[in-house]
């Protein structure tokens, strides 16, 4: 049985001519109209912007546009080409991206299925916009159902003293056109020097709200302390453990009644939950980062 | 004991330069280019902007800008007469405010205080940066409250047989500053005639999750049909009974042990939460409505 | 491909002696003393009991046991016997159950497959405490996946003509064995005929918050409403559409810009989780039904 | 202006003759029987009741009782001697109140008055079923306010050098009377010996979501950190700071574009309703504490 990915709905939101723009820069004067002056000459009309400065008087400045241009794909180049220079005038680090041209995923998993699970029946679904290039597992669990979907299978397996190997080849079966890496209940640790080639392109899924519960076990921590709330954290992968930027988090209620068992089975629907949002808006450039924190558009 | 309010914070958010700028238009290109450049042009500095557009192909387009422009209230007069041509050529309704002119508001208030207090603790403490110029009620049950705050309080009965008259007397006791007014659970029905001087600037709070329990008594409604989530919902007044554009909701959960009396109990935090959500969006200018829904920015 | 639940977890709650006890019936003095007096004589342990009196003065009483007999399965019966006076005596209705003794479902579906694959995922995941012994649909879509599960798919087609005969065959096919059915997206009307075989045993998922959007198209009413928030209800099916006893409603924050494409996505979830939440409780006896309303423990 | 609570309302929880139980001791067989024998024998009729065992293999067990006793203050005397057969049998730790007895709360405030304000609103209307015997303030600022309600006000400076004295006097003024102690906002940590005077019968709000950002400032940490929610928690104070039993919490989404001051502002509303709720549950009866943690019922 082989499942593949519905068609893309013919929505709005997914048409060949929509591109969308990531914008961030020290604030100042003019920059919109910059913008959507260049826009507007290049015959592109804005459908969406949103925009936010962290301080009028000195601060960071951030932007998000949708905008649909006639012929987009024989047209970028020379947008590109052309925006270089508006870019360089206020100090811009900026991305364009057609809509069309859908973000490529590496989804990394161990033996917790229940977020892998859910990314596939949401690609499958048609409610991923965007492409599963491959599942990098340290185990075989999982390896018949993900090759179910016609999406490659890589089984590395990873001990402390391969850890360097491992991620080696990790990074090689990944090869250079995976756009961003999913760790699915990925119960292992990633080097820095693996992080260096993905920055701010690791998204992680934490079984706690964090900053609470760093760490392992968190919701026996959370039995522990009896909180009557538990909830769950996606971030970009930093140097520092469970420290990263925080994309999407989301809490459910709980009760005394709800033992260590409990908790993790209400947890795990939250798990999916958050980290599907975080790679829907990841995929959908709506993720800007700042130092440690994101802006999510 | 007369309590005032506290002064408002010196915050980036109510500078004496910062001006809000709301635009409904039909779609179509150049619109984000010619506003910006506009306000560039003029030496406004943009510190926050949202756009929204429901359809590209031929969609109303609504935008909100917040700018700083230096000495804006001896240039605020030129700035507004120079736009009305952009605003012409694009068919544009359009607000331009300073955010150092607060809104004016009228509380309507019956027998029941909660929302009424709740606005008036969080414009005592300084988080409704709005000016309350008067109380208006058909009870006097809460004419000592208010004014101990130092807030006229008109005490205006109304009856099946006086209805037209009393709201003449409200019309004429609001006067012609009053920018919104506030049902604060005012439980009488107003007339077209009175709607239709304050289109759009008249919130009501209902105490369910609309559309669902319409009308009377909607925390037996919600008992008798044994929901398991209470909500209330702000709205703007029109000629249909619960009908008008919805601003906010919000809601919490419930269970059977709870009774009609528990639903009121637990119901009253919802509403006043609710309520003075919506009056702080509208004041802030980040309302717009189109047709029988609402934009918030 | 054969993907089986995974062994049920020998936790607390899923023990060989545990036994589940509902009971309604009108107030009065005695019922929890002489309920727990004959449990404590037959040597049973109660391990968690809740309780709900809707009016002290002449309502229902409500009574939820958990409690570990040794060697339940032998002694269940006489258990059962003797409580038969006790329950005359308070003219009970009332059930016991074994909890080693699995629910048996029968789901049907349509064409939308979340919330079918929500239920085999929980299933398969040891989080549904129940045998899944059928899927019934009036189309073929899901007929690979779900005998993928080693699960027997029935497709019978349904018209308006044949509606009679295809419910009779339906009932011929889930036999005597099930415990409950379960329309996970089943867009086909019950009969009365039917529901009568299955009174409060039969759950639907509704695509809105009910009694908000009652009938077709919820998510195309919600987004004509302008609503703030969105939400499904689980609730058992009665002779009134969507108008049977709520089970569970769960809701989840939209704006303006989510149109009805963007609605029914952010609702599959909703609706997933939800289905799954009242099915776990139906299963694990934790609901009442008295009159249109539920007590769910 | 003297404002008083309003009548409380004749409803079925505030009758003369209802009467509230909570017990803990060690799991083990016969205890409901037992408690359920005793209240049934004693005229009692049970019209709720809660039960939670840990661990049924030797675990700890809890109970609520809510009962109705005709002629209860007269008889409370005999139940409470005669009970303690029953409670020494079973190692029982057990309180038994009546209903129409409040309880006396102390409210401790510095200068925030948001926490006070609503359950001095909560009072005012009915919602808070207790009495607030008095005030206590290390600052001036709300003596007026309180006042103006008929409730005593005591100022109390505190300093490094003048803590142990100032906190003998606040016993003083407390006197024996006082059943709980509110910490709406008090800005100083209470010393182990002014703690032990009020073992889990002292509740604190703390403005974040424990165990995330312990200590001062939170909502400045939360800021820092980049999170999408934030909260606050009720908790029974220990000596270790904002480490005590957490009774309540409750969150609400924030975005990138929220500054510490509108964290604060919106962290107002979560702690106000959450301390209220822990208040109520706790003048209730609902709340147990087992080492760090509670069973709320």
């Amino acid at each position: 049985m082989e499942i593949h990915a519905k068609q893309v709905r013919p929505d709005s939101k997914n048409r060949a001519d929509r591109a969308r723009m990531l914008i961030s820069c020290p604030d100042g004067p003019g920059i919109v109209a910059a913008v959507s002056h260049f826009l507007h000459q290049h015959g592109a009309n804005i459908v969406q912007s949103d925009q936010y400065t962290m301080d009028p008087a000195g601060g960071m400045f951030f932007m998000r546009i949708e905008f649909d241009l006639p012929q987009l794909l024989v047209n970028l180049p020379k947008l590109e080409a052309d925006f270089a220079e508006v870019a360089s005038r206020f100090q811009m680090e900026w991305t364009l991206s057609a809509v069309s041209r859908k973000k490529k995923l590496a989804i990394f998993v161990s033996k917790e299925d229940h977020c892998l699970v859910e990314l596939l029946w949401q690609w499958q679904a048609g409610d991923l916009d965007a492409d599963i290039a491959l599942v990098v597992s340290n185990h075989l669990d999982m390896k018949d159902y993900v090759e179910s979907f016609g999406i490659p299978y890589h089984h590395i397996p990873v001990t402390a003293d391969t850890k360097k190997e491992a991620e080696q080849r990790q990074l090689d079966v990944i090869g250079n056109d995976v756009d961003v890496i999913i760790l699915a209940r990925y119960m292992q640790i990633i080097s820095p020097m693996f992080i260096e080639h993905y920055r701010n392109r690791i998204i992680n899924i934490h079984h706690s709200f964090l900053p609470a519960f760093v760490g392992g076990k968190p919701y026996a921590q959370a039995y522990n302390r009896g909180v009557k709330i538990i909830g769950a954290t996606a971030h970009y992968v930093t140097e520092e453990l469970d420290g990263g930027p925080i994309i999407e988090q989301d809490v459910q209620r709980v009760s005394h009644g709800d033992d260590v068992t409990e908790l993790k089975r209400i947890g795990r629907t939250i798990e999916r939950v958050v980290l599907a949002r975080a790679v829907k808006w990841h995929v959908e450039d709506r993720v800007l980062v700042h130092e440690n924190k994101t802006v999510v558009f």
